[in-house]
């Protein structure tokens, strides 16, 4: 227990509660924010109150943004043709890391998971076809996480936009590059070699 | 760049200036405050506002505490004639942690380090020195860090209480409990061999 004071208390578990943040390195964030100038911690305490007030999400592809629509659904020279469906805002990030992707963005905002209740009603699946009406979109690219839940979402995700006429594809599972076979696991290398491609 | 907003380049900015916490864990910490339930994040903003307006220093050994004094400074049971000397509150919530000390603490805030212009009058000494006063005080254990900087202030430090009749104390370093010798570099195997107790 740090310093036997329940405001710093309170200050550990609300950073515990942040993802990869252990009751260790909490105690450390928390001691920096004490012994810092105290403009630092205000600054924190500040930019995460505003953002939260400020951020919301696009109305079109309910991406977060701080304008409404986003950047990405406001800038004409996006391929409004092509929708990108991810599950989380990070994933659209990634992809707008590289660059190479010049569509529009689709964010679910969570997976298919029975389990936990979350069926397709709780993905707002309805506000993605909306945006398939008036056949302006050729191609959903469903990007969804290469993980159980990621998988099944996009197998239902994909004969749904079959039933509507919408082309669907998925994006390539395989060895990383930069990455040798060795240090991938079997499944990887299962669609590595499912998903190959000819050279000539 | 995360979402093209100045408010959330703030807010990772900030996070960004917390130890061990680089550019991805910032963004990835970001994002997490803006998709969780928005309590979440303004249940951390208000907790670092009020740790920061609530913890104050200790006015006998100025450690972070929330009531002055703190509470091992006000616990009559811990014995006043052995002060250990730390450089950070982080050092004696670690020796607290251990439950293994009975004494009292005095906090640096630094260490000596002629580089970065902070010299014996920036550590607040003073402090310490007045608290030998009376001489209730038989020991001073100096548990400054094993680094160059933590040596050389316990090198001055042990110098200035004996010149003031007052007997100081080096804690031991070695090789950890729990670990083996091929883990243990040679300046600690060193210290292991030189630091050596008798066995009968």
């Amino acid at each position: 227990m740090l310093l036997d004071s329940p405001t710093v208390e309170r200050l550990v578990d609300a950073f515990r509660r942040l993802p990869g943040v252990g009751k260790r390195s909490a105690e450390r964030l928390v001691l920096h924010l004490l012994s810092a100038p105290e403009e630092d911690a205000y600054r924190l305490s500040e930019a995460i109150r505003s953002a939260r007030e400020r951020i919301t999400t696009c109305s079109i592809c309910r991406n977060l943004t701080e304008d409404n629509p986003c950047v990405v659904c406001a800038d004409e020279r996006r391929d409004a043709s092509v929708i990108c469906v991810v599950e989380q805002p990070a994933g659209a990030m990634a992809i707008e890391r590289g660059g190479m992707f010049r569509g529009r963005y689709h964010v679910l905002h969570g997976v298919l998971n029975p389990l936990e209740g979350v069926g397709p009603s709780e993905l707002c699946l309805d506000r993605l076809y909306a945006r398939l009406g008036g056949n302006s979109v050729e191609e959903v690219i469903i990007a969804t996480n290469a993980t159980a839940e990621g998988e099944a979402t996009a197998l239902y995700l994909s004969r749904q936009l079959a039933q509507r006429g919408v082309k669907a594809s998925r994006i390539a599972h395989g060895v990383p590059m930069g990455s040798g076979l060795e240090f991938a696991d079997e499944a990887t290398l299962s669609h590595a070699m499912q998903g190959r491609t000819l050279l000539h």
